[in-house]
């Protein structure tokens, strides 16, 4: 075992990891750009993955797809870590497993039963210590996708403006602290409610994901998208007024001076310096 | 009846006309802030108000609803003007009712409708200058809202990153030229297709209007919310990037840079100077 994790470790050192954060509903064929790359950036016929269905009322099916499709793009090694209990997070096997792989893939379903299961464990906190030293591709959908920031978005609606009842917000995984990530996000018209989630928590950076895209987060914060809708940007770091701390629950929120970008695939965007790129030059319209 | 213009013009002269852009479905009893705004605004007791049910597939039944609430309220003249025709917009009755009338309310139904049977006649061209001038309080609700830029909104849909093919595009009656003006707006989840509106047309302002929910502008430009949801003020004026000229119609739109602001009841916003206010002062949060 020891030499096998040498050598895997050797083998990532020429592989740049990445964070991927998707939108749910990613093409699931031998085409799906999003998961080829997700395949790749966890060291393609070297790889090691964990699948982790956690999220899923149907775990064994679900991350089942997963394992058949890395399978088939030829990863040297998969394991289904289908943990049901916070128990199973401390199991020796999985731990070893998790210090070892390359590429941690975490499905979708309900955010919530993913942090129940996997909150304060020593499992996760293995990810998150690999995935902050770039010895490890982390990549979620969906509810997988919802976890990554410090702040969960766990549940809401659409259809009104934008009030604070509309969504629920607890704590996710912490992996980009600093993000408030909404998924299926245009398919599901869910603009409102991530910027009634950003007027509570306006220190942080909403993003909001389509369908079967990508926002593709490197080491050092640039975040790429990759797919086939957008990654919306919403920076309420220029805010300059809000009646959130004053305004009852079901009523109209204020939010004065936010930053929207839209950004389509090859579109990136710094997180850290708040500047955005065009696909090929910082081109002016 | 010209005495009774002179009369109308001397008192109106007190009163302080403006643009009401409302976003549809607004509370129609006896407590609704919206139309009573529209009536004091129209003079209140000395008011001449013309109903324009146009846009309505049952102008008489959803025009007469106006007629006999502002009846209540106590406006001293209410004319149907039911133009079902282009040549209704000459006819010298209708022109004159128009020249002395003190508001003019456009009902909801097709914005397609109105401005198929309004655009360049005599009648519009009378409202547009004298709202211009001051002498009118002009309102329009949903489709009679739409109606106010130069750029129309005819159809679209939701539920899909922004695109240019999700927005219809037509031309308006330009009441409000630089406006793009969308209604029923969080309640429809409109924010994509306005985003796809004004990539094409980033010299335009967004107004997204919800339900029971009022923008109404001053002759300055200041533009005040009236009602229970928000006013959506999208402005491309820093846009730096799209891809809308070289994407294909249905494939997902790039634009970086949007400054948004969400108003509710009682925030302002200076549509010349671009400038944001809380309802009592320019707070900080």
């Amino acid at each position: 075992m020891l030499l096998q994790e040498q050598s895997t470790k050797t083998k990532m050192s020429d592989t740049k990891t990445a964070i991927m954060i998707i939108g749910g509903a990613e093409d699931r064929t031998q085409k799906s750009e999003i998961l080829h790359t997700f395949f790749y950036r966890s060291g393609s016929t070297d790889a090691s993955i964990a699948i982790i269905p956690s999220a899923s009322q149907q775990p064994a099916l679900n991350g089942g797809q997963y394992v058949k499709l890395f399978e088939t793009m030829g990863a040297k090694q998969i394991e289904l870590l289908d943990l049901r209990r916070r128990k199973e997070c401390m199991k020796p096997n999985v731990l070893a497993y998790l210090e070892a792989c390359t590429g941690v893939f975490l499905t979708g379903g309900d955010q919530l039963r993913l942090t129940d299961i996997l909150a304060n464990t020593p499992a996760i906190e293995i990810i998150r210590s690999r995935v902050q030293q770039g010895q490890l591709t982390l990549a979620g959908t969906s509810a997988g996708a919802a976890i990554m920031g410090h702040h969960m978005i766990s549940g809401g609606c659409s259809g009104e403006p934008p009030n604070r009842s509309m969504v629920e917000l607890t704590t996710g995984l912490g992996i980009l602290p600093r993000l408030i990530v909404d998924q299926h996000f245009h398919n599901r018209n869910r603009m409102a409610r991530l910027v009634s989630a950003l007027c509570a928590h306006p220190d942080k950076l909403g993003i909001g994901i389509d369908e079967d895209t990508c926002a593709m987060v490197e080491s050092d914060g640039l975040l790429q998208v990759v797919g086939k809708g957008t990654v919306t940007i919403i920076n309420p770091c220029e805010m300059s007024y809000t009646n959130c701390s004053c305004v009852e629950p079901d009523k109209p929120l204020s939010v004065h001076n936010l930053r929207v970008h839209i950004l389509s695939h090859g579109d990136r965007y710094h997180l850290h310096q708040g500047t955005v790129f065009a696909p090929t030059a910082y081109a002016l319209i």
